[in-house]
């Protein structure tokens, strides 16, 4: 499937009603944090994506277009989250995801890009030369990434639950 | 965690409706079946929890609680969906799996089932031998690995528009 603006914000919409819809009335047993920044529980997901909508995307697309000499990203903290308050509840934070995230999807559509500024280049801290469309492509996928990592999360809690089905259930395989 | 009846409702509950959120305003090309029962599309797993609404759980569980001399399964048809017509829209099977898994959570709350209950036996033709308890904990895990399933063939579409991107997104790898 080739890359289509359209497309991938038709992704980007859906992600925070999803997630609300998927966590929104299930018990704190399933997704409140451990504090564990090797095991996130689907709270830590959500306060990474409004991470990511704060920090990353929309302003590195900003420092692409901006044309400037130095387009060297600054490195994303995939952990920040982990030193936030965790008074806030997971209702709040899913309002908050979809406040950041429906006002990024508006910015994306005020910078009406065309095909010759999907293509300008900015530096990646480790992965090098890489281009807006590329950016956006990836934060397409990175949104489906971390849908797939809760349900994961989800799932696994009930490992032990499934007996003999554990064979035939992929999810729990690793 | 350990079993529980009212937070494995909550995930299955939450199932159709999570899934009517993420792909009721994709475009077809996310979407649409190929008729591959090797690569399924979205529409294809709705297609095929349907089919598991209809043959699967509810019916394995009153296989259970009948209490007969022979409780072992009709094996389960996991492509039934592909000998169906594909007339039917997607937002059509999205609420037709909504009205049926709605109506088993009814039947499953109207059991009123006991922990004795849930120790009761059944037999699974590959299996062996399995308990309801453990079947509704399958039932769960089976909703989320389906989310699973549809995230990762949306994120794979994109595979080839994230370039250097890729090496960092474990969805792409396999």
């Amino acid at each position: 499937m080739k890359f289509d603006l359209n497309r991938a914000t038709e992704i980007l919409r859906q992600t925070p009603y999803t997630l609300s819809r998927m966590l929104e009335d299930l018990s704190p047993e399933w997704t409140e944090s451990k504090g564990n920044s090797e095991n996130w529980s689907p709270y830590d997901v959500i306060g990474h994506l409004i991470h990511g909508e704060e920090t990353d995307w929309i302003p590195r697309a900003e420092i692409i277009l901006a044309l400037g000499e130095n387009r060297t990203f600054v490195p994303y903290d995939r952990i920040a989250q982990f030193q936030k308050s965790k008074k806030t509840s997971l209702a709040d934070l899913l309002t908050e995801f979809a406040h950041a995230r429906n006002n990024n999807i508006e910015k994306l559509g005020r910078f009406e890009l065309t095909p010759e500024q999907l293509a300008l280049k900015g530096m990646h801290p480790e992965l090098g030369e890489v281009n807006l469309g590329q950016l956006i492509s990836t934060w397409v996928v990175h949104d489906l990434t971390h849908i797939r990592q809760i349900v994961s999360v989800l799932a696994k809690k009930y490992t032990e639950n499934v007996g003999v089905w554990r064979e035939y259930l992929s999810i729990l395989q690793k």
